[in-house]
């Protein structure tokens, strides 16, 4: 998805608000601003939005000395989502539908997004929750991931926010019982409130499975930016779960099979959606990874290559 | 008032709603954001919002080739308002304080602000004006006002917005049945939705009371790039009543015998008034003109100067 010109206006709010959190003095977070408006004028806007965002924090990281201004913040929701599991758990026990409910509470978990909204928001997540348990699916595909979960051998499961990954344990505790068949990316480095590898091991997630960090500073998946184990991972996955606006936003046009589970919080990803801010969307592209379906890299398939 | 950092992203939304509004092309209206970020990344933060706003606005002009693209919607919302007026005169003539419900009505119509909010909110006028006169007025100058109204020769009303021009006209109706105190003042220039001559006309004030541009594009009162004219008018009077944030950023600082009637649209100013957004205010900056209140070029006492 490319970057809307509504989405300026965020990357500004963005760049002062992770200032802010490093307690950057006044005269570092002007300069931060300055900076980040400056670039921002001449950045291309034919990206996506983590292509540009991720612009913004290394100038917040190059001013303020500071490599992660979210830590603090990242432990706190950790913490707070983690005293929730055993709740969380019980919910999907007591469900009909055990998949769909780990999915939407994973989607719950969405909501805990700094980039998104502002930090000092109050966070009610019960309320979340809950509305998160009631509220119709927009786009829901849920019944086609089941299908493909059964089917799939290799499953890329992309986190996206600190605090919202423990949510994610329960999905995939739901999907993956013995453990075998999910790796778990995560950001390479710190940016914004999203997860690293030591909020997937503060989650409980790296006793569980493995999990890589994708080598990147976007708050997304650039795979030209990703490091060549994590992009091996990629294509070897036949199932992706890819969580949150960043991810939809810079794989929304990647061919795979690769489903979008998220909490639409902006304008611009509801306008790209079709859908409104607040819905619930689990949601899959349909990109055919190749014509007809091929998988990339059967070699059987070369062999058939020519004219009928 | 001075710029807050947090004012930043809305300069940049307001550029390209502006943009939008004239119906300029995707190239245009990225030019205009282009221009509108390298702008903000020079021009100095110690500046009221307007004194930047209106600097945003001038390359929205430049380039969009259109001297006012809220024309529309503005003589839309002073219809609109207009229809409204019997009813709200009616609410005044129940209440049991004429002055205080108009002063409520007049800072209802100071919703009607698309520099603040996006253009494309729904206004429920209704709900506005049914909120305003209940809800509690967090600052509350009124019966200071009142007993200024009753003192002063010279009242200058400053507007804000179109549509809001027709609720201030009630409370104009209110404070000068005779038609001879007040001199009602208007932007100069077209900017956002703000209210210049054209709409003091289309409210009916033109025919009730002098009207006078203050010959500046400023979304605010800048006195120094206001005419002279109108600066004369602005020393002469002995209260000034000052409508919607715009008015309070320019002159908040500045001393006289200001009253600021306007709805708190942002946290900037919620900040800088120490209240909140959505909170109603009558408030009065009490900066002394001079010392001792003593009112400039009152040439008797300059005869008195000296050391005791």
């Amino acid at each position: 998805m490319n970057t809307y010109f509504s989405c300026l206006p965020c990357f500004i709010r963005q760049a002062l608000e992770a200032a802010q959190l490093a307690s950057a003095d006044e005269r570092t977070t002007e300069e931060v601003l300055r900076r980040s408006l400056r670039r921002l004028s001449d950045l291309p806007f034919d990206k996506t939005p983590p292509h540009i965002v991720k612009e913004i924090h290394r100038i917040v990281r190059d001013l303020v000395k500071l490599e992660d201004p979210y830590k603090e913040l990242k432990v706190r929701y950790n913490k707070m989502a983690l005293d929730l599991l055993p709740l969380l758990r019980e919910a999907v026990s007591a469900s009909e539908d055990r998949l769909q409910t780990a999915a939407r509470l994973a989607v719950a978990g969405n909501v805990i997004d700094f980039g998104h909204l502002n930090s000092d928001f109050d966070i009610s997540l019960n309320e979340v929750i809950e509305d998160s348990l009631e509220r119709p699916i927009t786009i829901n595909r849920t019944e086609d991931l089941r299908l493909d979960l059964e089917r799939a051998d290799r499953i890329l499961y992309l986190t996206d926010n600190a605090g919202e990954i423990v949510f994610d344990r329960l999905l995939i505790e739901e999907i993956d019982r013995h453990n075998e068949r999910v790796i778990l990316g995560v950001r390479g480095v710190p940016i914004i409130n999203d997860a690293t590898l030591s909020d997937a091991r503060q989650a409980g997630l790296s006793d569980m499975v493995t999990v890589m960090g994708n080598g990147s500073d976007a708050p997304g998946t650039i795979l030209e930016e990703c490091d060549g184990p994590f992009r091996k991972a990629f294509e070897k996955a036949d199932l992706v779960i890819a969580k949150g606006q960043g991810n939809y936003e810079t794989l929304s046009e990647t061919p795979g099979n690769i489903y979008f589970l998220l909490k639409v919080k902006c304008p611009s990803i509801a306008r790209d959606l079709s859908c409104r801010t607040g819905d619930i969307v689990i949601a899959k592209t349909d990109h055919a990874r190749h014509a007809n379906d091929v998988p990339p890299l059967a070699i059987d398939d070369t062999l058939s290559v020519g004219l009928p």
